[in-house]
């Protein structure tokens, strides 16, 4: 119900074709969004110029393109995250304009590159197996309309890779650190920096790191108060909550 | 090495009064932070207007009335916390401006009392018992110069609580959730609102909530993409990321 | 031993034909379920009108070809779970009546389509990749004669896809409900409706959702107590129980 | 806002001392309880006869005679949980009908005695330390309007206890089993009888049942497939859906 | 250093060909097992008749070729468990006389089929798909000759099907139970028999059985205190064990 | 319903009295144990000379003298376990005869001392902190007629203690084996005997200990074949499995 | 046996007084270490100058009294780990030369102080609730002969703290990281020496620390390949192996 | 910067072609390594002898080829591990001098074989199944400069093989101790020698080896004090910490 339909509603009650009962019996069953009372999560994405996210992990390629087909009637930029080559060539052929990022495995499709966020999100990994979730995360801050720049295999264990490039991090408005193995990189990070910092473990080790569990636990016991943390390998959530704060 | 020291070796040089190789030998041990080459922690919030910090836990009022009467030489406010009513009471002995914030278990000893923040923080909370870790985050907040609003106990198995007072949630440039046992609220919050959403599991609950921990996982899981977290039962840590935040 | 070889001993011992004695020995190795004492398992589901049910997982196209065969001989609907579509051609070879649900990775062979539960039972999901799951226990609650509504992918972080249809919700008298990730819908559902609910988490998700055990985790520590939890991805059992109440 | 505002409200329109656009504002900040839209939590137990709830776990005496002063007001039935002697005594100055079931820990104010449950709820325990958490449930149930049926310590390793007693199992239109240490008990029941089964796992054991861990995973791995499950020692909430079922 | 060695030693140096220091310096270095001082593992088995035994896991077919071959130069039975089809068919070639227990995933080769073992051994599973860990056992214990028995498929669930048959039970001298998902049934098998009962958790089952850890902390657990527990899937180990008390 | 009822019942159908419909509904509900069908388990141990048990934990001190003045009416061994010095003291009062076991916090009536164990049981422990559970299985053992032997503080990280001692292993018909922290003991034991090795982990240790969950692990991978576990801190349990074991 | 009593046998036997079957016989019981075959270890450290230790946790007063009195008849130091200073007070008593070193939670009685370390022992911790895990470690390696440098709190979050005084780093032979919580230093300073590197998690910390284990986790997957880990809180194991390495 | 430019920097400012200012400013962003300043981690291994390693796990082979030929260029050492023989075949196309260690999945190029260890490191094993573990320690150890030696399937549960051939134990100046399943070895081995004994678990087991975790944590519990502890699997990083100690 829209809110013309809900116009015309109460215009039909003040014309007594409709009764008060009639009124609260529909407004009962009041679809929250038509209204524009809610605050409505597909639709909030378009109106921020965010892009629509497909999550690809477990379609079809058949499926993801049928998504993505019904998303390109949109003036918005689309992304596909975990997904894969053999999809890509079957978007293509559907939509030309997309792109494949390999390391990320993202499809990109952008119709607007309008850089909104209003500083530089800082992208650091410990390693260089953690690029995958990197990458997935610098794919989607660009795409939401960031200045990505990134420190690359700067883990701690030769830190002075880290100290040496120390004004990249300063310059940077929000940094998302990505790690496996010991995970300890976000905390000297964030004893580095003033910004917010956004760490995002990854599943990158073997034995004990327990698929990024280590990572994740040294985390969230960072003992730098600016950190906060994501799933493992959620590279596209952190770029999200990075966005988010780069606009404001 | 001060800086004052730094300059009086360059002059020494120019004079001739040391060599160059002097001079790179002494640089080669230079201390970084004397020269202000580092972005010294304990130093950090101090420029930036943060509190002085002391985490109350397993020290014993003698140490903790120690180190806040070393702080309190400096024009900062402080913050203990994580004390008890016992530390409290011999701190106030020591310095008559301190106060006791008895829910969030902490002291305050205000002396700046700016607003500091562009918006409003807003901390939500799941249930009652969730109340000292949300106290904890509202009293760090608010002494790190924030309007901190609060919507407490409206746990999403009463929906309609937080749907109601949803304007609150929408007026907020950064969002804490403080939730335990099915730790779901930061999931419906992060889907409501557009800004950043720390989340911080509690150790509220029994059984199979094993102290924070189902908390914890619901929020790392969150199918809301702007939700971060901390770690369990860490108030303190989330309005510190909440403050950085709502400076930008 | 039947109740006619009971009879049958009974009239002997009052004939003399046997013993007290011998009555007293044969009583004692009865078997349990011969005399109907027992509620017997394998035969309960068949006197309930309940479907014959073979477990799939594990088991070769012909070991499943050759139990159903044997099932057939009877008037019940046969359910297989977590089948295969190889298998269900080799069934269909046999039993041309066989039918796929690919989705729910089920045979159905019905027989009786009766409508025996009293009311409505509603499935409602998450997100799509929890249907596997979602779509076992909707074939098995059809089977046993239950009409079923569905409620597909209104997770929690969009909470306007839920309230808008609650009506759904409140029409339920029992409601199933499948989630992943954070696992956090049947809280939500819990507080909406007076109706029991079951959860069923499943394993969808990657790091940190441990395979399910997050949701699960999240799920009995629901802090709406109308909510029972089953094990992971077990819509099937799910499915039983709604039906078991909604029979009575 | 409730019925009879909206009411007032919409007359005010057709009046014309309201405009559309004022109806349509007072309705987008709603108070979705007021109007009834919502089934509301803390009032849905109050229309259907269920008792006010009270959490004891955590709240001091004075907190819980404050919050039961203030539900006696009404004709409900009044329970609070998890509480202790010293508590009760308390309460029982304020308000002199109330009791204390000691093995429960819970305190009961009882006004209303209908039974509207329309079978028997049959309590079954493995041992006798399961004691608490099954009287938590007894107490639940009956405050609810159910018959209450028990069988204690039929643990499964003298399954003669159990079977011996099978017609009691049978004659029960839910049953509750409560189990610490192996958790067996539910696999047993369930097969024995076609009632929906709520199991009920207990902190009892030592060592390896992890604090009733154990006795969890055992139910939610439960063969019998007409068996679910609540929290670890949650007595309550077993209760709450049996009552629900009972009320079918 | 055998016996002979020794006593050769022991008669120089009684004849002055060797001084007592050296018989000393000698003894230091005493290979422990050629004194026949020591119980040694690998000449245990056969002193005892126990057959020799390969662990095939993880070894290719020629390698496991290599050991049996060795070992077929004496008279002991042989027995190489968890190996494969592809590695029998080359054992095969070796040595005809080799047998494939394929439900086992054992390799057989029989001399010596004497039964030594003072009783019966019982074999019982809760389910199916328990059968291969079953069977080692099976293989396992009859190699090592003992008579056994079988009681397969009788899980808690349908208790009858045990009760049934409890005169198998009480026949046995020692009971082995295998059992997956909630491994009940060792429980209720102590709980009927005087006899040692060996609990086999299986890793049969799916999402909370987690490959066996249900199952065994349900063993763990077993309030039948006649019941010690092995690894999960470990079939073999468990028939050792009922093997050497079947002698007793 | 006692044998002598079933005949009466048979009677009576003789003569006419009752038909053979009430026979077969009174058989329906026969009490197994009463026709003694059943091998009950509170009665199994009375029968074969076993001590009455009651697990103290958890029960106060007028709970256990209550129980046990109702066992001291037969003339069995009785034994509390887990037990305190202040219920031992309130035992005596009522019961003379009853003796304290300090180390292995049990008591003791001790009425039949004869010795039906047809070997030695030994009891290793690799520390002097494994004594209390040591101890229970000593008392536990010698209550239920065993000669027992001990061999403490035996630990794998001095091997000499126990190659020393060996003798005392290879005369044992059943070994115990007591072991916190790293529990490699049993391995080890395992090793150098025939007999079957029952392992118990202990709580004893610290950090990744996890109260015994490390050597618990350790047990049940022991690379001996001739190890059996039971529960953390399970002396009691280990006992009663070692003196079944001991009477074949 | 002693290495003399082996010397008598030889003798007698030479002489004829005792047969070879009985030298054979008397061998076959070799106590080990009599005979000086074995490395014993309650010796080793006597010969090693190392202390006698004991381990006071769980030991009562007089326990410990009892053991350091039988210890202190050898000229040996003697170190008593995890113990109370109600226990050190009566060991002065017996001992006055007894010392009480109450960070480290140890008492000591030191009668050899000569260093036998050929360089320094450096013990480094991330912040000062790591003290008594570290000052157990200093204790233990100065009683074991070491000379002990320190460098507390200087955790990784303010990374300048540990890198200005990098040649505290740079001049130890071995250095011992203790840190709770994040558990990152090591990692850092593993790269910043190419000396050993000895990790002890440290149980500090809250939440999702989990007593220790998100520190133990973090080290053990440290990428810095010169670090090895102890147990959580065991600073005396991280000492004894520096020391070792200390004596090479 | 390079020193050079460092001086030349002073000269300038000597000269008075730079301000004080200037330099202060220049040296704020001073790139540590290029001073020399730092102790850089990817040279340490260079000056040290150290061999350059390639971690092979998740790399193509042409990745590793190019890696490898860059360090070619450089005459030290190179190590591959976690590589495959396919990946070996690329590499010594483009080097012929490559050698490929099958067991221990590693690639060699030894371009210096002098031995700097000043004493023997051993390498015991407790199966055959850590063979692979075992050698990669050895290859690691041997292209480092050590002397090796090895004592492999010396598991506990046939102590005497290992007490068999003590003194290559006692010969050993470090000693690696490489099990899975119970990973008992390193605590024997750790009180047969005086020595530093490092442990490596291995993921060899099933069922509750939980893939080198029962391992793990059996030798972080170690009652031998002279044992340490790396992760899973990581023979690799014992070899590192043994050859760093063996040089001392």
């Amino acid at each position: 119900m829209t809110e013309d339909q809900i116009r015309a509603l109460l215009d039909n009650f003040k014309s007594g074709a409709v009764s008060s009962e009639e009124v609260l019996q529909r407004l009962r069953s009041l679809p929250f969004e038509d209204l524009g009372f809610a605050n409505i999560d597909h639709h909030r994405s378009l109106r921020q110029g965010f892009p629509e996210v497909v999550f690809g992990a477990g379609k079809t390629p058949e499926q993801v393109v049928g998504i993505v087909e019904a998303m390109n009637r949109h003036e918005h930029n689309i992304l596909v995250t975990r997904t894969t080559l053999e999809t890509f060539k079957q978007v293509k052929q559907a939509i030309p304009a997309a792109e494949y990022r390999e390391t990320a495995r993202a499809i990109v499709i952008q119709k607007d590159d309008r850089v909104t966020g209003k500083g530089r999100i800082l992208l650091a990994t410990a390693g260089t197996a953690d690029l995958p979730v990197a990458e997935e995360a610098a794919v989607t801050a660009r795409i939401m309309g960031n200045t990505v720049d990134t420190l690359y295999d700067v883990g701690v264990a030769g830190i002075h890779r880290l100290l040496d490039r120390r004004q990249k991090l300063l310059d940077a408005r929000v940094v998302i650190v990505v790690a496996g193995m010991d995970g300890a990189l976000p905390s000297v990070v964030g004893g580095l920096v003033a910004a917010p910092v956004i760490a995002v473990p990854t599943s990158v080790g073997y034995g004990a790191s327990f698929h990024g569990v280590s990572a994740l636990l040294t985390m969230l016991n960072s003992c730098a108060s600016n950190v906060t943390v994501v799933n493992i390998d959620n590279g596209y959530g952190a770029a999200v909550v990075a966005s988010l704060i780069n606009r404001l």
